[in-house]
């Protein structure tokens, strides 16, 4: 959220010829920065990050790229953005599973559950389209403690014995690297629904790590 | 291979003071220029594609970027080659299963192993690192029908009965997904070896895949 700071939020409206015909004139600056964003993730999803330009993001709400520049440092900004969104999502889906009650066999498979459909809704910013991309030390923060408190989930599942004896980390890098993949070929425009990829992708996870019924 | 024959491959070493001290120059065109890909693989193991200059990989051999435009196009040229190599055994290690005699379930294994063991070994081109780059078309085409192949295995093994009954896509995707995983985080220095790391992830694709015995 430092950028919000670093880029002057609670400016004035932009003045001149542009604010007049602006459809965003009646927004705070913050309304206006989140547009910029929903833009850009609609253009994400539609050609892929590394093809969608500045200009593509700025044309999109009818805007030159100069506008974009008062809001957003450049495009990596936004990206960080919607991944920390992301991750912030997933760890509050993750702790909110682990503050229920419950048997640690259905936690674990709703935070898998959670997970997948963060990677369908996040496609557009997919770890494999992204491999280039340097996040921030923090986001890699975010992401370790994420896998480490997922593996908690699975350790729990060994103790309680409903998860299969195995190498934990190893069992939840592979839960996770399933979910993640999705990701990579994942559109939206396929001939199954969200519910039914991941209700088949938590079932091929379920049988990895579900314990022989003794 | 086109790339050989626009670069002049036959042409005399080079001569010259580099040629002097030039460890390569009792070798052949295509054995200097096999070299460089090798010292590429090296450093893309190390440091990651993105962090491994032109510099860095003629730095290995002794010697200036200079040289290295003599043998390659760029770096782009020299991944595309190590990912077409990949690619070429993976369809050549599917072919040898599919042409194995025995029951589907092991070929099925089979296949996965092997899948695993070319990620494992081409880590430093793992395609979670390499998401922006941009492949042949050849590349792509190769891609995909290695994953048809890969369905057909599947399907092979649901028809005898082996392979549980579900979206023969989608199992196949998980299947492949889960083995490309281990490419995102498998750095070659970890407490695992590489058999062990491939006979978990076999094992808990075959939970996935495997039909209940009747």
């Amino acid at each position: 959220m430092s950028g919000l700071r670093r880029r002057g939020i609670g400016r004035p409206p932009l003045s001149g010829p542009e604010a007049e015909a602006n459809p965003l004139s009646e927004l705070s600056f913050e309304e206006r920065r989140e547009r910029f964003l929903e833009a850009a993730v609609r253009l994400f999803e539609e050609k892929g990050y590394k093809n969608t330009s500045v200009e593509d993001i700025a044309g999109e709400l009818g805007f030159t790229k100069k506008v974009f520049y008062y809001y957003w440092k450049n495009k990596r900004e936004i990206v960080q953005e919607i991944h920390d969104r992301g991750m912030a999502l997933m760890n509050a889906q993750l702790d909110a599973v682990m503050k229920e009650e419950g048997e640690p066999g259905a936690r674990l498979d709703a935070a898998i559950r959670n997970h997948l459909r963060t990677v369908l809704r996040d496609r557009s910013i997919a770890g494999t389209l992204l491999g280039d991309f340097e996040f921030s030390e923090e986001t890699l923060r975010a992401r370790r403690e994420y896998t480490r408190r997922f593996q908690r989930l699975v350790e729990e599942g060994m103790a309680a014995g409903v998860v299969r004896k195995t190498d934990p980390q190893m069992l939840t890098f592979a839960i996770l690297g399933l979910c993640n993949s999705v990701g990579a070929w994942y559109r939206g425009d396929g001939r199954l629904t969200d519910e039914e990829i991941i209700d088949i992708f938590a079932a091929f996870a379920a049988r990895g790590w579900r314990a022989a019924a003794g």
